[in-house]
């Protein structure tokens, strides 16, 4: 019953108008030929697929599930490996891979598109090929010769795909206190032994095989996160010509009834003395899997974007068509038994928040894979160490940001069908059900806000912070003279110097006491997420004023939604600020046994 | 695998220490022998039924969900029927009923301490009785003599128990359209023809039979909502000697499969010419409901109570339990491989934070029923006016700031599990399923927010909130003189000023353009909500300080919390006052088919 048109329009004026992509482009030698035109065609392709092949099957996926059988293999739900194979046979895994090994080469941005658009059909479906893309990238930089040769055409054609295998029963977050053992074979290949749980696409009928990227500790590893090391561990065995052998003993052992995401196999792997081999160093395993969980995170973050804007469009529908009740001003449809409820300013502060959350959502999220394409491919070295410090800043924004705003998106958009929302037929439930996993895994909000505010703000003196806020001040500088501009420029200079101002503070108190990192870290990754969506908004406000008068009236609604933004969601802040600058006193008062 | 314990010393701190109900009940001949031991055996009792045999049906109830048969007869998942069977021979339906008729006639606030503890341990089949009981409530105020004699000794004993009809496909919140037709017949009683959807409880196999109270119109009624009159439609007919006789032509067309209280049955329920008699007066059953309503919207607050409570026993216990990273202000268990994750700021936040919402709606709801039972009761006109006005005003507050709290802090428990949170065995996801209902029935959280500002503010002036306020400020110029008070009244009395400010403000506005009303109603709601949380934390914490030095740590742990609540939640005001100033343009400017 919901519907999901790909929103063309806005995914164009973000790339085109706000990035400018195509110029961009221009200066990156790999992607020269990525012009306007090759652009939207991908754009319109990408969201056909998805509307047309994933979008029907999210209902299903969610209703039926996957199925283990007593051997251990998993089927998924119905029409999924159809869908799957559709997806191959468009070329679409190879998307932005690298031609070396069967990629089409094209950029992170349009796989960025790709995935939003995904997502908002079918995020169960989505995580199937998304961890495979995952551990695409991480074979791709850590893989030694061999292992790229073996797995590398598999995962870009699509024939094989991958997982990736950290968590284990005892530690999800804390990886220094895993288990699973990896013994030397004389062969130079390693036995693993353990169990992994919780992993997505952990096994299913849709690929030919999979290979697990798995974390583990060999005999002679140190004690914590510096004696882990990554193995590569196919469910197959792969015979010296690249078939398929025998089973590796390696099985899905059980799967986890959850709340949402039904459709995808969130799995208990044995290992059982699997095959596996070393990828990257010895011990060195979490420095090749942050690769893959980089992309991961900025991966979770289009998950939510992709809800966020599939949950607004529905309900925008249904407050158009739902009668209830008069307008608080007069009737608005007096040949109707009532209004439809889209006229309650309530009704509209929840489609506004979907819509500005969506808008930021992925104006933030297209902008950061503009600068991994950036950063992966600019002749000049400053430029590339630049955006590379830039993306490393801006991905636990991502993660969590984006993720902990389409849980409140998502609840408004259930929250204007009342009833109806809370019924499973409408759709909307499934999708707060769904949102609801991407605050928690692939590390928790908590865990990105401590990253965010201990590692890479606190941890290099704010220099990496510095360099967004010159980007938000030349903005100002430049802005902050037209009389127009000043009821965005305004907001986002008191942000800007809100944000410099508590960074200090919270820097301060921290050399005293490590308990107040803790205490600020998640208002202070909220405060910071407005900064980026305030800098956002004000210039998509600035292209929209520019184009007002083209009497295009998505314009007007540009203009509108960010003035909504700043007059309704941007002064968050000021509790965040109030938040974040009581401390840890009061959290830390109270003593364990008395909770 | 979840675990709940009644709060049997948090609940008599409410009830003996903040409220000293036993000198209230003094003062209400109803009650005059309610003294405190009665009430700590009716509290434990309570608890035992609620942990002893609701508890551990609430894991079964959500995976079995409820069944319908061909014939359209419903039956609720294992267990609920033996429950309901020893709750009956307990006598726990007629607790609060009138003696009259087989009640036990103890105060409304045991009763509300009975579904505190049933809703923290199934929500779902809490619902049986819990709508009985409004049921019981609305005949007992607008039946007739026959309608009492037939009906209320058997839902007082609960024999047979009952349902509210309201909603209809066309039709939730604007009852003005509703179109179930009521033609009345030569007997006296009336034919009723319609469709009523989302009837909780509206069939099932713990009872002998179902009145349903039905809202339907007579052939002369006028249109809108002053055209809806009310029927009693039992089930199955009843003969003139009590007994039962045939169908009454009343039956589960089909079951809603829904989000989350799975183990309660949501029905469609047909009427094809079912026989029902009328409550009150023609055309003016919207009044006789709103007893109905009034008393549901209470329980739903008891609802989110009931989750708050036991997702946070549940979420102490884990993160007490789950070992994960070091403290960073150096290892707490040196002896374990990871210290216990309540070492960290973060997760008391989260800990902390559903503690705060669960004492604070203790208090409060429990604050309210003894002002019911005081409106109800009191020998003194004047007392039995003023107490009326502040349920009046109190009651659409609890239905909405209680839900959205709960939702938060159930979410928050989840959050604290990681990823096990998100997982069915665990329990958590299952309390967040439920609690999202509580935002919506029983009139959205934005109606609730409408009829405060709209109706019980604004409507008469600020007459009852003044009422409200002059507590306040009583208790501001008593405690304000105590030094180790000034850090919660000096904040209290911040946020009672803001909240006189804004109503004043908001009111202006409202003058000259009604949208205003509804753009500021839904954080306007919050605020005063906080308003009463500060009172109620301010009251509880002099509550300690007094009993500080009696070494019991159990004061320790109420003082911490309410310094949590001070520091951390309220502050939340500071966001809510901004986004109610900032009015209604951003959210009217945008015209409708721009969304």
């Amino acid at each position: 019953m919901p519907k999901y048109d790909p929103p063309l329009r806005d995914i164009q004026f973000v790339i085109h108008e706000l990035l400018n992509a195509e110029k961009a482009f221009s200066e990156l030698p790999a992607y020269q030929d990525v012009d306007k035109d090759t652009m939207n065609q991908i754009i319109e392709e990408a969201g056909r697929f998805a509307s047309e092949v994933a979008f029907p099957l999210n209902q299903i996926g969610d209703k039926e599930g996957c199925t283990r059988h007593e051997d251990g293999s998993v089927t998924t739900p119905t029409g999924f490996k159809t869908a799957y194979d559709q997806y191959v046979a468009g070329g679409w895994p190879a998307l932005s891979c690298d031609p070396e090994y069967g990629g089409q080469g094209l950029p992170q941005l349009l796989n960025t598109v790709l995935y939003e658009t995904l997502n908002s059909a079918n995020q169960a479906w989505t995580m199937y090929p998304g961890l495979s893309h995952g551990a695409y990238e991480c074979l791709h930089a850590h893989g030694t010769p061999e292992q790229k040769s073996i797995y590398l055409e598999k995962l870009v054609s699509g024939k094989w795909t991958g997982t990736m295998c950290l968590t284990e029963p005892q530690c999800g977050t804390d990886l220094g206190i895993l288990k699973t053992k990896a013994e030397p074979l004389s062969d130079g290949t390693y036995s693993i032994n353990g169990t992994k749980i919780f992993i997505s696409s952990g096994d299913h009928d849709l690929a030919e095989n999979i290979v697990h990227l798995v974390l583990a500790r060999l005999p002679d590893a140190p004690k914590g996160t510096k004696g882990i090391s990554l193995f590569a561990v196919p469910k197959y065995a792969i015979n010296t010509d690249g078939s398929i052998g025998g089973n590796n003993k390696v099985t899905c052992g059980s799967l986890e009834h959850k709340m949402g995401i039904h459709g995808n196999a969130t799995c208990v792997m044995n290992f059982d003395g699997a095959i596996g081999t070393l990828v990257g160093e010895p011990h060195k395993g979490l420095n090749a899997m942050f690769v893959m969980m980089n992309a991961a995170r900025l991966g979770v973050g289009m998950q939510s974007l992709g809800l966020t804007e599939v949950a607004y469009q529905n309900s925008v529908v249904y407050a158009k068509e739902r009668l209830q009740m008069r307008s608080l001003s007069g009737a608005k449809a007096p040949d109707k038994v009532a209004d439809p409820i889209i006229v309650h300013p309530d009704v509209r502060r929840m489609l506004l928040t979907q819509r500005a959350y969506a808008e930021g959502a992925r104006a933030f999220a297209y902008w950061t894979a503009l600068m991994i394409d950036t950063e992966l491919n600019h002749p000049d070295e400053s430029v590339r160490k630049d955006t590379a410090d830039m993306v490393t800043l801006l991905t636990p924004i991502i993660k969590a940001f984006l993720t902990d705003n389409a849980f409140t998106a998502t609840n408004e958009g259930m929250q204007v069908f009342g009833g109806h929302g809370y019924i499973t037929e409408w759709g909307m439930e499934q999708y707060v059900r769904d949102a609801r996993i991407n605050m928690i895994y692939e590390g928790t909000n908590t865990i990105q806000s401590l990253d965010l505010l201990g590692r890479k703000v606190l941890g290099d003196m704010g220099a990496k912070l510095r360099k967004f806020g010159k980007l938000v001040e030349n903005f100002i500088d430049e802005e902050g003279v037209r009389k127009e501009m000043q009821e965005f420029v305004d907001p986002l200079a008191d942000i800007a110097s809100k944000v410099e101002k508590l960074t200090k503070e919270v820097g301060m108190k921290a050399m005293m006491n490590h308990e107040e990192v803790g205490a600020a870290a998640v208002p202070y990754l909220r405060i910071v997420g407005h900064l980026v969506y305030a800098y956002l908004f004000a210039r998509m406000a600035k292209i929209a004023l520019v184009n007002k008068t083209s009497g295009d009236p998505f314009y007007e609604a540009k203009l509108a939604t960010a003035r909504f933004y700043f007059a309704k969601l941007l002064p968050e802040t000021a509790y965040l600020i109030r938040n974040a600058r009581a401390g840890s006193k009061s959290l830390m008062a109270m003593p364990a046994d008395l909770f």
